[in-house]
């Protein structure tokens, strides 16, 4: 071990509370110093104003039975807290959550007090700052311009990827209305389609007005309005925009006025892609069935082939693409999509087919691993460079590319609160060429902004964005762990690495593993650090009989039965057909149970796999720390004879 | 004052921290009792796992640097924070935002400790059910049946509303899928239309589809999954619902199946409405053309009369309405909607034209006002007795019925982040017929509901709603906080009662106020908090000349000059045509500078007027302590004259 990785490991250990609160002195003096520090802030405004609550006041009997119930209920919640999931403990290897960063518990908490909301700048002019900063940092780890590109903070993942979704809607069919707007203002505006030719807009038919790139697309927005006077501008293309007209009339007039019944835009998804992706398609009236799912390989995976078919097969029957998603750390196994190859398949269907759509990451889970590919210095870290600093085995080069690509990607959502270890709630979405953005604003009456003084500053974040009222405290928090550990090698990168690490020695150790008369059948090596595995018997001898046995290991190794307090905590999933048709085949070969068209005949069945998502970075740590992933086994074994 | 009204003044004061942090003591005491309590969880946790962090690691260059990083950067965060806005202070009568209570502030943050995401159970033991019983709290203040109803906490107010309304479309929409589905399945199912008449459901026109009651509506629902195989009726219901098949699909088929190509559904809004509203109908794919604005009084109220006849207009020209949305504490003004008349005008469309809609209540600003209504007991008070009780003049009877209609809408969102004083951020939405929630389910592979066990107990929230991860510590600060102040007149009723006693105190002290030379015209009496003013002058006789000054004088009270630290704190709005047309009339008598014609006419210049929120409950107090009714009046004469 170098210097500097040494370093790393001793600061590793700082970083957080710890699994036995080895770090308590530490967070209770920042907590108590950042109140105090408000509490002084509060003391020394206007000292002339005199008290409101005074002295006297806190002798009174009602002032004391309030204390008194105040007290009585915390100390009642602080009890049912004990019935929580103890996330922090190396014992906990279930779903994607650990403890957070001391830094993102104690920004939030010191914030907080203040109690900021990011909607504007009017009622929150740190936060908003520190926001913007946070979404340039982001964007600069994932290789977007932080000049040109646009992000902030969501609630979530969920809002993320519907804001991005939202946006690239919005993009995707400006053409059309902006056709109609120079149709009614008689104006001449060249655009570039998709093979790279200039045309003249209001000439373009229906399915290469759906075919314009999104950066031309943008560029057309801005031709717009230098080409008339603002309110006549904003008036046509009113007329033509589906935010304004809605779907219904929308629909009705692409018949009417192109004589052109186009079936509706689909959106592709990996056929493991994420369940929110149709709840957003759902509400944002698109349909559900609009959902083209992209078969994934064996590593679970998009195929880039399987999308290039897809893409050409829509094609030949002018359906148009809304947008593709790509998965960067899929939530059940980790797997990173090639995104590099996904953007080639639209390269050439820019070139060949005269087709071209959105793609979005969807990078919530996996994002944060980006910073493993940069160094102290910003500069990109080649795979060979990063397994030579951590000795390990991982990650291998198409990894790297795939993860260098998400600077390509139209949008991405990244969640601080998974792999940035932040305390929920704190999401973020970027795009790559933040005027986007215009697309979608909104103006309230009472916060009207007043113009951006300071480039990329946004007054008034509220008329971009889904949301309203907005925790400035998760900016700070974010802020914060992102000082403490930097997006590089340094910092979230030697922290992500880490769990890469320590997945990579339970799958190891889970492969060698002698649990005889119990075999293990394991999912590929994971992209990032989530393991998933099941057990088998000789005597189980059905698809059936083996997810029951999975289950009920499952259910001794989960919180699910209170009265046992399971030794290790894990968490299961089941991979169903059509989503996993092709992917599971390996699987199924190694358990022998039972063939594809079986286990795609049993329906909703399909395969349970036990699922243990690697966020501990102690876990790859030899002793003197315990030894998790030994434990890990053992109690798999003593489960599993148990649930036979 | 009576010994409970005493003991109600009393604990205002153990409530909040305080103006000059007076109870610094009493939070500083309970955070770190929390931060222990937690300490003490973790140590204890298998406590033969050795420690991963040991004594001797602290004492390592790394570790030592790393938190020197931390400390150094907080440090600066810290310092930043000051430039952060002083809501806490009574020299703060801006936006609605004010210091939280403690018992938010410190459920927030013990609950932080242990971060758990009440998408699932899996992963938030505790706090699902707090979020379970939050909203049943929230249910039973507004007159829902908590055995019934549902609910649930959002990250905030717009996305409250919007899940209200994507729940309200799936309802509305629902009997054309359904009558779809009983066709393709050849089912006979009775269902009651909006003149109360039954009829067989797939004999209905589609006019008489789209205006079947809600409650009906839900009946039907059950009846379909009553009448066949599950998987058989969710394919027949899939291949006819608009969230499955989407808006453009869905469009075509209304035209083709029906031979009916009604125009696109409506949403009625007063027309002070929230501007998320045109968000969401964007974003939903409705289209902000079909927001048609019901004119408001002149106390900024939706216009019965005036609803009634667009509601006849509308069923005159066969356009169905998606949804009416009353406002419960307009954002601008605090205005209360007559919901009782709104919900009396339904009921004559109903009866007299065979029309229906969803109701929604926008009280993300005021619902928690419904807290005044209630006694100790639960039993509501009368107008007279809530005025007998606080000796003050308000609130009068027709408010009280306004907020007892509450219980009558279909849907209504509320903010605990804005009058329950609770840290950002926590919103609320609740449905009155609980198994509309059912409509736009969606479930997730990895965290497979096993069934309620319990009756009202979601096991896995995620299915039902827009967000997917989510804070477990918003709910434990909402439910200490009902805890602390509950939701009656003990507790938030008090609270929100001195509000609007203080909004009162300072209303009529500008009334009275001798500014000369210059002159206060005032907003109507506020039906909560927010007090809207604007000065003149002689010399000033025009619009423009009105308007610079009264903006000249918000920039002196305000952050918006970092040079000056302003003595008092207000914001300002701009009433705009054809949003308050009518509404303004009498404050341009008053004004005297323009007609209401050349107002109009004035497009976005409109008229501004300062405005002040007292979330203060302080404020109506009278000595000893300080006079900020006093001190602004006499703010506002030197920000007038400075700014003439």
């Amino acid at each position: 071990m170098d210097d500097a990785t040494a370093a790393r490991a001793d600061a590793l250990r700082a970083w957080f509370l710890g699994p036995r609160a080895e770090n308590a002195a530490l967070l209770e003096r920042l907590v108590v110093e950042s109140l105090r520090d408000h509490v002084f802030w509060r003391r020394n405004y206007h000292p002339e104003d005199g008290f409101t609550i005074r002295e006297a006041d806190k002798r009174r009997e009602g002032y004391e039975d309030a204390v008194a119930t105040l007290t009585q209920e915390l100390l009642g919640l602080l009890a049912e807290l004990k019935r929580d999931v103890p996330v922090f403990s190396g014992r906990y290897k279930g779903h994607m959550i650990a403890e957070q960063t001391i830094a993102a518990q104690v920004g939030w908490f010191a914030t907080m007090l203040y109690n900021p909301n990011n909607i504007a700048m009017d009622i929150s002019p740190v936060t908003t700052r520190l926001e913007m900063e946070v979404a340039a940092q982001l964007a600069g780890m994932i290789g977007y311009d932080p000049g040109t590109s646009w992000g902030h903070l969501t609630s979530g993942g969920t809002i993320a990827n519907f804001e991005a979704f939202w946006l690239a809607r919005g993009v995707r069919y400006l053409p059309v209305a902006a056709a109609g707007a120079a149709t009614e203002l008689g104006l001449s505006i060249p655009v570039t389609t998709a093979d790279g030719s200039r045309a003249e807009l209001s000439e373009l038919p229906l399915w290469q007005l759906l075919n314009i790139p999104n950066r031309a697309t943008l560029d057309l927005w801005d031709a717009l309005w230098a080409a008339g006077p603002s309110p006549v501008v904003t008036r046509a293309l009113g007329n033509h925009s589906l935010a304004d007209i809605g779907y219904q009339e929308y629909s009705r007039r692409l018949a009417f006025e192109y004589g052109d019944p186009l079936p509706a835009g689909v959106v592709l998804v990996a056929a493991t892609a994420h369940y929110s992706w149709e709840k957003i398609v759902r509400a944002l009236g698109i349909g559900s069935n609009q959902l083209v799912h992209v078969p994934v390989d064996t590593r679970f995976r998009m195929d880039p082939d399987a999308l290039w078919e897809r893409v050409r097969e829509l094609a030949g029957h002018r359906r148009a693409i809304l947008a593709c998603v790509s998965v960067c750390g899929s939530t059940e196994e980790s797997a990173v999509d090639r995104l590099d190859q996904v953007l080639d398949v639209r390269a050439r269907a820019e070139r060949e087919l005269g087709v071209t759509f959105h793609v979005h990451s969807d990078a919530c889970y996996g994002g944060y691993a980006a910073a493993v590919t940069r160094a102290a210095d910003g500069a990109r870290r080649t795979a060979a460079e990063i397994r030579a600093g951590s000795g390990e085995a991982w990650p291998d080069e198409p990894w790297v590319a795939a993860i260098e690509a998400l600077g390509g990607a139209d949008s991405v959502s990244i969640d601080p609160h998974k792999l940035g270890y932040v305390p929920y709630s704190a999401g973020a979405v970027l795009v790559r060429d933040g005027r986007a953005r215009h697309l979608v604003a909104t103006d309230p009456p009472y916060l009207a902004p007043t113009g951006g003084e300071e480039p990329g500053l946004e007054r008034f974040l509220g008329r971009y964005i889904l949301e309203g009222s907005k925790p400035g405290a998760a900016a700070a928090a974010v802020w914060l762990s992102h000082k403490a550990l930097p997006l590089d090698e340094r910092g979230y990168g030697y922290l992500i690495e880490r769990t890469a690490a320590g997945a990579l020695r339970l799958q190891r150790a889970l492969a060698r593993a002698d649990l005889a008369p119990f075999r293990v059948v394991l999912l590929p090596e994971p992209d990032i650090n989530i393991v998933c595995y099941l057990l088998c018997h000789p005597m189980l001898a059905s698809l059936a009989s083996v997810n029951g046995f999975n289950e009920r290991i499952y259910a001794r190794m989960s919180l699910s039965r209170r009265e046992d307090d399971p030794e290790y905590i894990i968490t299961r999933t089941r991979l169903r057909s059509p989503m996993y048709d092709g992917a599971v085949d390996p699987l199924l070969a190694a358990l022998g149970v039972c063939s594809p068209a079986e286990w795609k005949a049993s329906g909703d069945e399909g395969l349970v796999v036990l699922r243990s998502t690697v966020m501990d970075p102690f876990l790859a740590a030899g002793p003197p720390g315990p030894d998790h992933v030994g434990g890990l086994i053992g109690a798999l074994r003593r489960a599993a004879a148990a649930a036979l």
